[in-house]
């Protein structure tokens, strides 16, 4: 093995994953998500690996980028922007509306572009540090903390799929009630440890959110508890719910849709507001921050642009006296890796990062990582620590090739309709 | 030589070096001023060398921050910061006030440490460059541009320093009037070719300094100007300075000192306002960006704590549309060679950085960095590029050795008492 960091080839790998039916504001997990599988190879015989969204809008844009990146090096981080802002993005693809799939704030341009960079950044990141023989945190300036801690991540969920279809079958069983969130928080403690809970909410009316937030905080007294309703609420609604729960809650995420909205509850409310919804680009930092409208970013390296990103929007927030910590959306091990990578590195880390990883029974990796007492051990093996396992990710590329289109694109909504035909998504704000 | 990181031994070597009679609003450069050669030693055979202020307030620190940093890896870029954290900070070395030497705002504590920092933290970049075979900017993500401009940084200046001793004695001549500028602005482009000119002001009253502008304009139409009288004016001399240059200032540096006064005047006029005393760490920089105080920002990777901390600076700044650029103290090439290294990896990088390297005569290099076109080349050779001369650095080392503490604190106010007993620290604004 040399020490070419040049770009020979990269091998992009769409697939689709098994996901558990988790219910939120737009409707439910479809049985199947799709995934994009970067690998990234030098003339030096390193592969890296990343990992980012897998619908078919950013395999459109993540072609004609990766045909960019040979001849390149994995070194050159920074050109990966530049070279991004090349590829044109088709502007039906952008509707500067929440998107559809995973409510993660308005589409536009540049974020579809990021997204599709962060995989490609993390393949360069676990290439570069598989060829220097360190690790990714060391090539972050070095991790802070020998472990990363997650939050349990608790969804309203179905005991199985409407489709009826012959797909994964979980073990969770429902989630619809309070005793039923509670039941799954204690799976989640004895799984894996998590010591802090969030719960997805914006599914039942408040009040029967509200009902479940203080039978957690009764089960598990002390421990940190969030709700995120995602934008659901109205201002009224959302200052109400504060009411009832600010005793509980360490912080509410997303209560209210939008910058305004979530500066008239920050406003009048001392509960601290979380997003991932309002401050989702750089370019929506300053009216939020000025607006005080956020006390917590959630970071997700998938689309700030990658973990450099994501270490100079922590440094940002630390900047404006703003806490933060990390989103997720359904992922696997590879981004798990990634994002204990960053996090070890950044300083003003004070909240439990988000992670879908418990619910997903399927992944790439030959081992799967593990959450011990909640926390992810960060890894000081060359490059992200993780190794690809061929025949699964033939799986379930295989399940990708095969699919009629069902899954190919992320559409809780239209998994709904499965279930109710008339379901259309709801309008916000909801409650 | 092997790959092995672990730091066995740090060296610090402080010097003095020969400083032309410049004058600024504190008076006048005496004729040695002290630097500190930071070197990093590695188990794996590697020396980097990094370069910060050398005073005695700096040295104080440098010596037990060295000795935490044994056994420790170059990699370990983050823990240079907690591990500063460490050190205890004489509080009579942190005034809360502007500083006597060098005019770059406010003294405190972190601020003390971070300049500390930053020698220690280049020295680890270069290290760690070398044991990997990669040039700094790639350990920053790699460089988006092959060559950083850098302006002209004029001087009004004495002919000879008024010790009389027996010290290095430059080729330039005297600078007191508008013509002496222009002719010095000459010079610096025939021996560097530089297009981009700044004034040091805040010496000689309003008017003078105005007209010396309108000399440089008229001698150089269309090139991009500044003045900096370092804070020296009013709110109402800032503004009439602000209407008199408006037309050819590319910045109007530090007109009044602080935040509020720079926000006022910043109000009033359509000049954009840069800065190098009021947002001088992360902490003044939430006030400043609120009230648009300042319209660009000039890091110094010295005193905000190296050169990842400048990258995150400038994350800031283009996330609050607020420029960058790079300010400069006296340094020589090790720093100039950093200040490169990181101005290549920062994309939102409009303005031409200071420099003082060309007043420096002296350096501790085997050879000298050089300006071509007003710019110096981004170096891809492991490290920073740059290899220090030993026999430089100990006939430097030699002359703080000798000193009888004169010049081992800067003291421009002290200088220019040699020419005028008199003289006192003009209280601002002066004029």
């Amino acid at each position: 093995m040399t020490r070419d960091l040049t770009i020979t080839e990269v091998r992009l790998t769409p697939i689709l994953v098994a996901d558990p039916p988790l219910l939120n504001t737009q409707g439910v997990h479809q049985p199947y998500t799709p995934r994009l599988i970067v690998e990234v190879m030098t003339a030096g015989g390193v592969t890296g690996v990343g990992e980012t969204y897998g619908d078919t809008k950013y395999l459109e844009l993540a072609r004609p980028f990766a045909n960019k990146l040979v001849g390149r090096k994995v070194s050159d981080l920074n050109g990966l922007f530049t070279t991004a802002d090349e590829v044109a993005v088709d502007a039906s693809r952008v509707s500067g509306q929440v998107d559809v799939g995973g409510l993660r704030g308005v589409q536009t341009a540049d974020k579809l572009r990021l997204s599709v960079v962060s995989g490609f950044e993390v393949a360069c990141l676990d290439a570069l540090g598989k060829a220097l023989g360190l690790p990714v945190h060391a090539l972050l300036g070095g991790k802070v903390r020998d472990a990363v801690e997650y939050s349990a991540y608790l969804f309203y969920k179905w005991a199985d799929h409407p489709e009826g279809v012959a797909c994964e079958k979980d073990d969770w069983g429902a989630a619809v009630d309070p005793a039923g969130v509670v039941a799954q928080a204690r799976v989640f403690t004895e799984r894996h440890g998590f010591t802090s809970f969030k719960l997805k909410g914006g599914v039942f009316p408040p009040e029967e959110e509200i009902a479940a937030i203080k039978a957690l905080a009764a089960a598990f007294p002390g421990h940190p508890l969030r709700l995120d309703p995602n934008g659901a609420w109205s201002v009224a609604t959302s200052l109400e719910v504060a009411e009832e729960l600010g005793d509980v809650l360490e912080y509410l995420e997303d209560p209210a849709l939008g910058t305004p909205a979530m500066a008239e509850v920050a406003a009048r409310t001392s509960v601290p507001l979380a997003t991932n919804m309002c401050v989702t680009t750089f370019a929506e930092i300053k009216e939020a921050f000025t607006k005080n409208a956020v006390q917590v970013v959630l970071s997700d390296h998938h689309y700030w642009g990658g973990l450099r990103n994501t270490q100079q929007l922590a440094a940002v927030c630390r900047t404006f006296g703003v806490g933060v910590s990390m989103h997720s959306n359904t992922h696997l091990g590879i981004s798990l890796a990634a994002m204990t990578h960053v996090a070890a590195t950044v300083p003003n880390l004070h909240h439990a990062c988000d992670s879908h990883y418990p619910w997903q029974s399927e992944d790439v990796l030959t081992e799967r990582l593990t959450f011990d007492g909640g926390k992810v051990a960060v890894s000081d093996a060359p490059g992200l620590g993780v190794e690809l396992d061929r025949d699964r990710l033939a799986l379930l590329h295989g399940r990708w090739l095969d699919d009629d289109g069902t899954h190919r694109d992320r559409d809780d909504t239209a998994a709904m309709r499965v279930a109710d035909p008339d379901w259309v998504t709801p309008s916000v704000p909801r409650w």
